[in-house]
């Protein structure tokens, strides 16, 4: 039996992605940005301090993207990590926010850092469950929804997501919805969650393939929210790195096809490790967007130790995001390397009990 | 009399250069960057997502400017900002921190934003104190100087700054040290401040005149300072913007000759300010390093105001640095907007009694 080993997070995998191993661990696309990220870039551009709030330019090109808005709705941040972060901290300390759980592994960590108290409602069959999402949602201050969803990989429906506009609306309290995997809806157009009351979280990182570069950004109709948040990043960071923010320009100007090329690609691969993984004998919730799958999995440490050790195939254990008795698995790798991880996995269940 | 706006702080000239103003304002240089920033520069590298803790090749460069450190004591920031918000929220809540007074003006809402206490040692003569610091050093969980300092432009003496080190040793205290004017002292070479218990924060900003690129970073011989500070970065921003690492790597090959050239520059402006203040009857101290001075003035308010409104001439107000009955002048500017500026500001005073 293999030795297991103390991992305690995703970030104890980084810089373990040697020679002949398989990752379905880092959350990011594998393919490149567009060409346009590149075009009219200038690197000697004036490169004193940019505004806190964002490039107007970028700013004003975001606000075509969302009906009604202007360029005062927007703050440009470093990543939507960034933009959550400064969310949850400028509303000061207390209150309670409610996850739908599983969640993002860093949900839990932004909610306290900012003195925030997490609650949770749990998903059933991948999805929000209206009915407890309405009982928990009273005496929080705010909730906090994904769609597509990291780690789940499921979409809410459009009901769904209205019903939550109005709940929230009638408890006068905030909805931050975290859109970053928006384009990367394989069953149906998405659909932005409104009102005063929602601050919607998204990035330049899945979209455009460019996560490194750290530009993402929040859009907010209420002035206050959007103020205490520049006065806040004022101190914290002051503006995003201006040359990602004129990529990000740049990578907008990229034609629909090239959303709808990736979106083909991703579907593939999702139609792939779906069946691979179903043929297996794991039981797991049919991705409608983003990467991930989250299948059930008894002894998942033991599993995923196995799997690195021996296998070298590296797997997110669930409990990181809320899902004991499961492992994520991130498909932003080629159909090759997905088939050979299966084959992988399909040796390593003769080892470890996880049906 | 001039209307008294609401300026309440520096966040509320943003924008506000308009044709003909001038701007005491801004710190930051108003010099190019050097050529070496964009050379190499490759915008279609790998752009996933980068190691949170910085690209090794920086930090290696950077181990080389710090005697006996290695890449694994640096975490590259999105400048200084973020460097020294990590630091002291990655200390969790509760506890006091010392601040010399006057400060940079972010300095205590970062300290109360990480839930800690700012208390505070008034300078002497633009410089600390070493009797009043020790006595309030105790009881503080950390100490946080700025030499050269913005607001004072003044450069502790290098006994005070070993005192400093012993002081806080003994008392088994953070020393946070900001530094990042390092390399625009006029009168002797840096002393940076040393010790297991010390936190260096610096940035490319100032150096290489690329503010709005965003890359600081800090350097800590603790390993668990590092990673404890990783492990928030994780959750709140991920890896500082990849390209900007680049050119901040690609500026480190600047020769000394630039940052020589700079500091001529800046030493010729602080000598051209200094006498023009002086024989205007200001009582002011004069700065060693960094770019600004910090003239005391009564009726600052009224004063500032008058000089934007009436005269385009933006100021500071001492106040918000914790140094009320003053102004705040930043000297990057070329000389002949300073003399300008300075003819204004002598126009302006026969309106409101300054001195």
């Amino acid at each position: 039996m293999a030795q297991i080993l103390k991992l305690t997070s995703p970030a104890d995998f980084i810089g373990k992605q040697g020679a002949g191993v398989i990752s379905f661990g880092s959350g990011q696309p594998d393919l490149p940005p567009p060409q346009e990220a590149f075009a009219g870039i200038d690197l000697k551009r004036d490169l004193r301090y940019g505004l806190i709030q964002g490039e107007i330019k970028l700013r004003e090109a975001l606000s075509k993207e969302y009906p009604g808005s202007t360029a005062e709705n927007f703050v440009i941040t470093n990543g939507a990590s960034e933009a959550l972060d400064l969310i949850f901290r400028s509303w000061g300390k207390g209150g309670k926010v409610l996850l739908p759980r599983p969640y993002y592994y860093s949900y839990p960590p932004i909610v306290e850092m900012a003195g925030m108290v997490p609650v949770y409602t749990d998903l059933v069959k991948g999805r929000i469950d209206i009915e407890d999402f309405k009982k928990k949602a009273g005496g929080c201050k705010a909730v906090l929804i994904n769609s597509p969803s990291n780690p789940t990989g499921r979409v809410e429906a459009i009901e769904t997501l209205k019903e939550i506009e109005k709940i929230t609306q009638k408890l006068g309290i905030y909805v931050v919805s975290d859109e970053v995997y928006k384009d990367l809806i394989y069953e149906r157009e998405n659909y932005p969650i409104q009102g005063d009351h929602v601050i919607t979280v998204n990035s330049f990182s899945k979209t455009y393939c460019m996560c490194g570069v750290r530009v993402g950004y929040l859009w907010s109709s209420d002035k206050k929210v959007v103020e205490d948040i520049c006065e806040m990043k004022t101190h914290t960071s002051m503006n995003t790195n201006l040359v990602g923010q004129d990529m990000a320009l740049s990578a907008m100007k990229a034609p629909k096809e090239y959303i709808q090329a990736q979106q083909k690609i991703w579907r593939g691969r999702r139609d792939f490790i779906y069946k691979g993984l179903t043929d297996l004998g794991f039981d797991l919730w049919k991705p409608e967007g983003a990467f991930y799958v989250l299948p059930k999995c008894k002894n998942a440490r033991e599993f995923l130790t196995l799997l690195y050790q021996d296998f070298k195939v590296i797997t997110y254990l669930g409990a990181w995001f809320g899902a004991p008795d499961s492992i994520r698995l991130s498909y932003a790798l080629d159909v090759k390397q997905i088939e050979e991880g299966l084959t992988r996995i399909k040796d390593a269940m003769k080892k470890v009990s996880v049906l």
